[in-house]
């Protein structure tokens, strides 16, 4: 099967639900964490960040201060500014990152080497421990800066270190003799060398990543030799998953369920995705795959979030998905959009567009206040604050998003997600362009010959009405493949008014003809309320409904409905008995859905705990149902999102 | 309100449902115990028990083995070789108990001192760490199995040393200025100083009994004091409980919720509760109502069952009452029956035996496994056997019990609880005779002047006949006080053959009447099969059930309803839709309860994970129900208590 083509860089997004919504992330955030990698945030643990990398280049004095990987957060800033910078020119910013990267550079070791927490305290140690101590990750996130920022920019300084570095690093890993035969214990670099490989088309960068992906797990396994080795800790020694948190315990090929921690998993996949489609290796695009369907098909919730436990961050099993005790790092989320992205490139089905639609509307977007000001780590189904606090096993479960210096890990990923987004919406291949996502905006593409500028306007995902408008410097004949959301049952095309039947395949209705400047399309998807529900071996799930309209699960909240929401039942609510509402002052802008249901009351029970003889008293209840996205925007409450049906 | 008299020493159980149960634990358990007291079982850790004993006593050399409060369980097990010995009459066992006896005393301290962790590693260190260091819990558990073998065989060896030991923590701990002001982290001694107090009359006893009651939790903080002045680290600091853990965060009178660790709450509640009673302390006995009801109307499952964390094993808050991830200790419903049976002395209401019955019959015999060879420590309503290997959150759940050198607390706790039911069965004043549980057996008391023997003939809980026979040297008047459980709505009473009404005030039928040699009664409960239901407010159980007969709480096993219990429902069944069955060879003979329910089908679903046009499809199912406390004594599989209505 034919994949969807290479991204369309250079896309816009205008107006619309994203507008707002990443404008708010980089006005907020960029300026912020700028403030925190330089320990000017008052009230904040200073971050060390800036501070390592002048230490480490000889220009302060100090030890290195913050977290293993404490680079990485330098790295994520500048990758953010990077896309930013593409819609959001601010010269002063880019002067600002300019003089990062300088900063960045400067510690750079003769031998290309990069890790300040190393370069301060002894090269001699470096490369003992890839599994715990975070170089090669560190070593993928400024690779990927680097590609954001020489594409933005066209400024080559940082990729020219990061070559450097990538030498270096070949030098050092790898499967000849005399190298390291290791990996890293949180992949990233995988998915960063094949960005670099597009760039620089060098085949040494594929080769590297192709090197990671397959080494991985391989017997003997180098993580314990590195253990016995180098007398490392092995955290996970007594845990279910040992190797197989860091997916290393056996090889990719061989590995049949997505485990151990969630973001790792997805960002290793992804650059397994990036691999299988670039070396065009069907057993290695079978292998990602199957765990595309272990990870989605069987252990992802209904929000996209993944990661159903705390311990470990990471997978448990087979529609294990309890919504109370869930991980569901928003980090993972995101990663579950680069798998998804890549599976697309791999092969053009829509099920990988809708899983990314599914994660970015709802479990990626949780993660952030609507000001752009606090941070969810986790992201879950149902809440009550008071079991937050009292609970143990719900401590990591917050009912309020924290402060962004609280945490250094989601908030620049959710930045660097939301400010390229651009790069998600469009796909072509000269012949066949895709439209994997609606979003108000343009792009220019060359298709069929013809320089083809696709002008798009709607107000997804408030409402399933697209209109796209062609801009041609001459007729050309291409395939126009346009999204049908696998929620949607209803919809129809129509060319310049007219009525259009269009084939649907893979979840694709493709416009296949002659186009002329000025051809007007028109998408409606019908967007009714939909009742969802989990398949019957979801235990947490059973006898619940979720609801649903378009791409985003909605809840709800305590401010709208009051406490006590399990005690809510729908009783055979339809579809149909809901109203859908603008509300344009309500969170930010958005419809809210009100429908019938009923309450059980606690009619009779006079504190009596266990009884044969009291009868379930209802009442009718009037529900109003918000966005999940934007729940914990208000007064601190209860929330739901799978509900009795 | 007036208490249901004393505790009817000498009574008999003999057939029925407890003889058989508690022949089995005996049998298996205390020859075991003893060879894993003396290090001679086969494949286990040694216990080091009795050698510490004797390295104490100077007669064989070496260091101490074992948890600190290791003490304890040699007096555990003496505690329940003495009840045995009352309806098991064994002289062997009973010279191997002397000689037990013996090496304790003779590791006894010239000053009464006797804890062998702290006689071997150096006395200058004791009672420096009461808060951790259980000196006063074995202290507690040595004074208890002294009363209970005085009682049983008459011997005084380990009465009088323990007498010294009182005296010498008399002489150390207490208000008194020169004394330490402390009290034990784990309370037991308030109990066992109150059995004392029984046997001696030494109002010390009482005193001392009295002071660790109230002095607990007094400020300024006690083991705040003792942390700081010994450098004791203090486990529970960033905890949701603090001191609490130990309930020790403030008075016991202050304290309005059962918080903490649940055995610890269980012991000292019940110690209060003595205290109050015999102390006629209104403002005490009104704490102890209090935290009753904090425990067991909003805190204890339906099987008795208390501790909703494993974090801890403690209480959490109210209504939280998960089904797979509780803790629900065996020691902790027993621990329930402690305090049960001492709020029934302070006021005789039915409530009280009602709690004491569902404990016993549910949450404390499901934590022997029928051959009396493994336990369960904790105690789950719901078990999905993958989910206790693969998610952290279960991996305290055991799909089956454990053998018992695994663990040193639960299965002797359930031994001196078993063999000495009897005391739990009657009591009376010298007027007013109780009668609090059903089983068949005798008792002999002295009513209204004359001396009577009480002969019951029961099948209860299998049937809710239950006949009585009154044997007399002479008629007098008194009244009988028959227990009609709260579960029971429709219950008769006749009096040689004729019907009698009878008044029933708090729980209890009394007859009142002049009785005569050979009367007989007979009380007939109703017992058919009850659909219950939680509290509203109990979010894990909303919209289940839970089917119970008689005090039995019913469950449904894999082994006979195949699993994915989750996708059961009841839909509508009724009570009288069951059927009752003995089956005399299934489970140690029970009354089975088959009847009609659905089970919700995967038709439809073909592997998708989330669908809105998927519909509920079911076919019927019969369902067979065990008794919850025979759950686990097959294959391993899914197990469910609350299932949807």
């Amino acid at each position: 099967m034919k994949g969807c083509g290479e991204t369309v860089y250079g896309a816009k997004i205008g107006g619309g639900f994203w507008s707002a919504f990443r404008e708010t992330a980089v006005r907020e955030g960029i300026p912020y964490q700028w403030r925190a990698l330089n320990d000017a945030v008052a009230g904040a643990e200073p971050s060390h960040c800036m501070h390592n990398f002048r230490v480490a280049a000889g220009k302060e004095e100090g030890g290195f201060g913050g977290f293993i990987f404490q680079d990485s957060d330098v790295a994520k800033w500048l990758e953010g500014v990077a896309y930013s910078l593409r819609w959001r020119p601010d010269p002063e910013l880019e002067a600002v990152a300019d003089g990062a990267i300088r900063a960045v550079v400067d510690a750079q070791q003769p031998d290309g080497y990069m890790d300040t927490y190393y370069i301060i305290n002894g090269l001699d140690r470096r490369w003992t421990n890839l599994k715990d101590n975070h170089e090669l990750y560190v070593a993928g996130h400024m690779i990927e800066a680097a590609v954001a920022y020489y594409r933005a920019t066209g400024k080559r300084v940082l990729l020219d270190a990061v070559i450097r570095l990538v030498d270096h690093i070949d030098g050092v890993i790898g499967p000849e003799a005399g190298k390291i035969p290791g990996y890293p214990g949180h992949p990233v670099i995988e998915m960063a060398l094949m960005r670099l490989y597009g760039v620089t088309g060098d085949p040494k960068h594929l080769r590297l990543a192709e090197y990671f992906v397959r080494q991985r797990g391989q017997s003997p396994l180098y993580f314990e030799q590195e253990d016995e080795k180098n007398g490392n800790a092995f955290y996970w020694k007594d845990s279910v998953f040992r190797y197989q948190y860091y997916q290393a315990g056996r090889p990719l090929s061989e590995q049949a369920d997505a485990e151990g921690h969630a973001v790792r998993a997805m960002y290793l996949y992804s650059g397994a995705a990036d691999v299988a489609r670039e070396t065009g290796d069907a057993a290695l695009a079978e292998t990602c795959r199957r765990l595309w369907d272990s990870a989605v098909r069987r252990r992802m919730y209904v929000t996209g979030a993944v990661g159903s436990s705390e311990y470990g961050e990471a997978f448990t099993f087979d529609y294990d998905l309890p919504n109370d005790t869930v991980y569901g790092e928003t980090c993972a989320a995101i990663g579950l959009v680069f798998f998804a992205r890549r599976m697309l490139a791999l092969e053009a089905k829509g099920e990988y567009a809708d899983v990314m639609e599914r994660a970015l509307y709802n479990g990626v977007i949780s993660g952030m206040q609507l000001d752009g000001r606090s941070f969810f780590y986790v992201n879950p189904l149902e809440v009550v604050p008071e079991a937050c606090e009292k609970d143990q096993r719900k401590r990591h479960v917050k009912p309020r998003r924290q402060p962004w210096f609280g945490c250094a890990c989601c908030p620049p990923n959710l930045i660097r997600m939301l400010a390229s987004l651009e790069d998600y919406v469009y796909s072509a291949d000269g012949q066949d362009a895709f439209v994997h996502l609606y979003a108000a905006g343009s792009v220019e593409m060359e298709l069929g010959g013809a320089k083809v500028r696709l002008a798009v306007d709607t107000d997804y995902p408030w409402d399933g009405k697209v209109d796209l408008r062609l801009e041609m410097d001459g007729p050309a004949a291409f395939a126009l493949n346009l999204r049908v959301p696998g929620w949607c049952r209803s919809w129809t095309l129509a060319v310049n008014g007219e009525a259009c039947a269009a084939e649907l395949a893979d979840g694709y209705a493709a416009l296949r003809r002659e186009w002329r400047d000025g051809d007007r399309v028109e998408l409606k998807l019908d967007m009714p309320v939909r009742l969802v529900r989990a398949n019957p071996r979801v235990r947490e799930d059973a006898g619940k409904v979720a609801v649903m309209r378009g791409p985003l699960v909605y809840c709800l909240e305590e401010a709208d409905n009051g406490g006590d929401l399990h005690l809510v039942r729908l009783d055979g609510v339809r579809p149909e008995d809901f109203r859908a509402d603008w509300r344009p002052d309500k969170l930010g802008g958005i419809v809210e859905l009100t429908g019938p249901g009923v309450r059980e009351t606690d009619a009779g029970w006079d504190g009596a705990l266990y009884a044969a003889d009291i009868p379930v008293e209802t009442r009718p209840a009037r529900l109003t149902w918000i966005p999940y996205y934007s729940w914990a925007n208000r007064e601190p409450g209860e929330m739901r999102v799978w509900v009795r049906a």
